[in-house]
């Protein structure tokens, strides 16, 4: 099971959690957390194979919603590194195609490595056009941007998005195989 | 007038933003506004000549409470640039030297930058010792390290910040005063 | 006088440069200073009111060439702080709407940071459109993205670099004006 | 087998690749590859089993000489994908505790996630003293402080690149052997 643990404040990224939600479908089985249900899902957390981080970008790092569970993570969570070696990846939303996207990216993979985690990134090159993958070129998680008044981000940004959640299941797969098949340290 | 929000969640960060207000004081008028009664300050921010902005690094990034506050500013203060053109700095506080807290003074500087800002950072070379000039290494902003068990940050983190209080005001008024003799532009 | 530094692999900096270039001769004198001919200017750097660094977004960060001039500034300047309280300003360009660009201008500004400058962003709110200002949504510094083939970045892009420029160069007046005129600290 | 590639300007970096190459060892086959002889490896990179990139933080990033290997490896390696899926680790070292090393680190796994590769952090909670594990608190990846007149980073620093180097290669190994038993996706 991977879990994704998502703020959405108007919706958008509520979307895109949801797409990357069908990504980790492929192969595995996804579990959408709210943050505003957090504490019904710790011990789901704990058991989870991955966990997916989803956050809207308000000015400039991840929501305040988002951040509370962030920082309530670190009694639950930190000190007994409940989370060592379990993957990890992100994604956000924003207005704008740069928005300061990355700096919010930066701070839950900075968030996954507090916590002794493996950071999965978009392993998707670059093509332009609304429908088309990684068009506005990111690599260290899915990036969404919301047009003014649109309800969602574009079809191309929540591709790279499902593909990430397909991408964040498989590794979770070939880390549990390798493990259960190792011999070594 | 320079106001220096702030959050603090053990008194670290208070202490902290104390040291940034007798920098203030050198020169000029120091207001210290917790997160927790800005609703009271939001017409007082705009009045000031400076801004400067405190909180912890929890979990890699600044506090919950010190992000609600960033993310209110956005309808109160972002699309009327209520804050353009006056000078900013931030401080942060966390338990180990470097403790990421690079990453929560990169958040700040982009927060301010959001808002049109102009962000003034330590211009100190670091030295040696716990009671020595920016021994962290830091010049986007002041760090302080809090010890297990220890009220505040050591001697040279809080001279540190300080300075870059005292640094502030000295901006705030040269462009006062520079705005207030042209001309140009 | 303003120093833009810069390093252009392809032209498309250099393009970026010269509108930054405009801005700045809007109110003051602009002097382009290609980083292959860094070692004619370290003089002229020192004596500007206000420096501007441009770089090409390489694989997440500024160019090997401009990293180079960085890393000379350490010997040159570092210790001496002959760029302490000078005003600063970043740019760059890549070829994706996001592109990691957002690293490369937080990498020039913790640059400049060491050296004691203070930083001076972008403070347009970005519009929609190939031609609107701000258009990407960078508010560090001043971003332009190059699509495949074309020799430079959009005229929305080339017009925030140049509003940039301008606003570096007034920001260093009124510095200036400020220091002549006081007083105080 | 695992590639380290670093740079080193005053010989400290090398002591922590050689530190990260006896964490290797613990369990696969390091291969230390400084950047002036990268000509020579980038058949073994594509081959490596997983990848350590190592610099000195000098001006708040990573050296010119690394951030020419860097440039080197878009026409190399980017479009072609070929070090895609493999995990990757950063390492720095500078002269002061904070000291601008988590930038570097930052810079580092942006250019292991525009390459596809999979990030691996150190997941040691940090403890006091010269000696102890993470001294400096650092999740993104290992941090050398090179105290003045000194060769190599306090001996915690290099237990803990050592300690890097080994989680490194275990996970290569997870990685290795669950793509070799998996069925799945």
């Amino acid at each position: 099971m991977i879990a994704i643990v998502f703020h959405s404040g108007y919706g958008h990224t509520e979307v895109q959690a949801r797409a990357v939600a069908r990504g980790v479908a492929r192969t595995g089985t996804p579990r959408l957390v709210p943050v505003h249900q957090i504490e019904d899902h710790w011990d789901a957390l704990a058991a989870a194979d991955g966990l997916a981080f989803g956050a809207p970008t308000y000015m400039g790092s991840a929501s305040a919603p988002f951040k509370a569970f962030m920082d309530a993570s670190a009694a639950r969570v930190w000190s007994a590194q409940r989370w060592r070696d379990k993957p990890a990846a992100g994604f956000t939303t924003s207005a704008w195609p740069s928005g300061d996207k990355l700096q919010t990216l930066v701070q839950l993979a900075l968030f996954a490595m507090q916590h002794g985690m493996i950071w999965i990134g978009l392993d998707q090159l670059p093509v332009d056009g609304e429908a088309a993958p990684n068009r506005l070129g990111a690599w260290l998680g899915a990036m969404g941007r919301n047009r003014h008044g649109e309800a969602a981000p574009s079809e191309g940004d929540l591709a790279s998005s499902e593909h990430l959640g397909a991408r964040l299941a498989r590794v979770a797969d070939e880390l549990r195989r390798g493990r259960a098949a190792g011999g070594g340290a």
